[in-house]
């Protein structure tokens, strides 16, 4: 069985749970016969390619390192799970900081180091800032950097599974949009329960309003709860998700959910969220999203939440000013 | 695309690291669309489950439970990590009361609750003598269960790889058999490199008798390496390696390692260890090992050393006298 190209897959962070589990995933997934480890720490580095050998994945070359110029030299895909962890009881706003310095730098690497690489995926946490950060350093074009922004989807799909005692695949189109977790918001109007439009079952005996608003906090609250139950954060589903996006810039099988990406078009500018994606080997492409009144008002007022946290970047002094951006990536006019 | 089988796959332990690696593994493989985990600790299971339904798995039956009659009611293969990690600085044998109790009562609440289930493969240490524990009380024919024995000879094709400087899968037919780590007996009679026989060159400039010690105690250590790298036990590819082995019982992919089964003809009896096996929908057959007289003589120290362990177990009082056993179990006359 062949991978979908020989192109270097550099995957960044690879010592941590979500980037270890990331090399097994991409390689069973056979994404590409070239794996580049990278994470600074180098031990554990060393155990999650010794783990992958063990594995007997005999027919791809799997490389390691913690020097990021050996690591990036020759990417054409790097998906990056390089920032701290979320701990219990911390909000994704209490890393952020911490992971725009981290996002900052990785985008610099990526301009000096492999300007010429496909497509980079970002999932260290607010992704959505996160990947803003990287793209504007980078240089690179909107349409060859996206974030993971799945996970408020599936995580309503799972929730509607389980409200109607049905198998997932039943509950179809499930999109969110704009940010995540608090500030996501949710697109009923698009998901449809076997064939039905969910949007017409909301405030029936099969689905009341209670039922929908405790489905929707748990939605919201999905990734707390992994954190609560397991007492680790999630990292199989932004592993397992993340490399699905990477397999369709790759050309292989589509990627089904929303994905975080460059908007500047319409009411929606100079920010990077959740919408409606496709992802090709031509990169993202974002498309228009229609929904409720409603629903309009919510992806508004998740865009001005974005928006806010984008601005703190910019007092921090991690980001210029807006205006200063089209300087640092001309991509970005 | 479709499942191997739509029959009862039980993850046993799925709440622990191989387990849930387990759960992700299974379903990528696509080897059920039934899939239950079971763990006797509630609430990290919910955890992994919840993780699952995350990925957007949407069209597998993925249920969790802790009753362990819910979990093997139906069961047609049941794979089990469920017993205590090794830690840092522990010995296989440490571990051997504590998972032999909970091998003696797998085995009874397969016999109890699954008699008709299809295979078993058990992974928890030492895999050897909890595989046989299970296989007594279970009442199972030995076809139908094996254990993971596949790691020596991946971590061998790994070490080769490494000093011959080539991609592991021109490393061809590694294989140690009998028991694990310190006990294995390497055959390095069938392994080539490059379609060279390893024997002709080990002892040469290519492979000197010094190499080839170091390569050998390398492959003892890579277990232990692994927790020296990673501050935790390897998981990823006890988890991988054993998902192969259930996929190939269920008719997929044949398994390209050996397998840990009973062995009970010739100058070995009433034992479970690494031998060369061939695994189908009928289930584990093992095929007679030829090696050099020094191999065949290391293949018989490591099977006298299993022999030891498993008269501890006796003398413990968890398993009966050799000579009571076809009592327990009618297929192991």
């Amino acid at each position: 069985m062949s991978y979908l190209t020989d192109g270097k897959l550099v995957i960044a962070g690879a010592a941590g749970m979500i980037g270890s589990n990331m090399a097994q995933t991409a390689i069973m997934m056979r994404l590409s016969s070239n794996v580049c480890l990278y994470d600074p720490i180098a031990a554990p580095l060393e155990g999650v390619a010794e783990e992958m050998f063990h594995c007997g994945f005999d027919d791809v070359n799997i490389t390691f390192t913690s020097n990021i110029e050996e690591a990036l030299r020759g990417a054409q895909y790097i998906v990056s799970s390089g920032g701290a962890a979320r701990g219990a009881g911390m909000t994704r706003e209490d890393l952020l900081k911490g992971n725009a310095e981290i996002a900052a730098q990785l985008g610099k690497d990526i301009r000096a180091l492999c300007p010429d690489v496909k497509h980079v995926v970002v999932i260290f946490n607010p992704a959505d800032i996160t990947g803003l950060i990287t793209l504007l350093y980078s240089g690179l074009r909107p349409s060859q950097l996206t974030t993971l922004a799945a996970l408020d989807s599936t995580r309503l799909q799972s929730e509607l599974g389980k409200h109607f005692k049905v198998l997932r695949n039943r509950i179809t189109n499930c999109r969110t949009y704009g940010g995540h977790g608090e500030q996501m918001a949710v697109f009923a109007s698009t998901a449809a329960v076997d064939g039905k439009p969910l949007r017409d079952l909301i405030g029936t005996s099969a689905l009341t309003n209670e039922d929908w608003a405790r489905i929707k906090e748990k939605v919201i609250q999905g990734g707390k709860n992994i954190i609560n139950l397991r007492g680790r954060s999630s990292f199989q589903s932004p592993s397992f998700l993340s490399l699905e996006m990477v397999r369709a810039v790759m050309g292989g099988a589509p990627f089904r959910w929303p994905v975080g990406a460059w908007v500047n078009q319409g009411q929606f500018s100079n920010i990077v969220m959740a919408m409606e994606t496709k992802l090709t080997p031509q990169g993202a492409e974002v498309c228009q999203v229609t929904g409720t009144e409603d629903e309009q008002k919510d992806l508004a007022q998740s865009y001005r939440h974005l928006c806010d946290l984008r601005d703190e970047v910019i007092k921090m002094g991690l980001i210029p000013e807006i205006g200063e951006w089209p300087k640092l990536n001309p991509n970005l006019r």
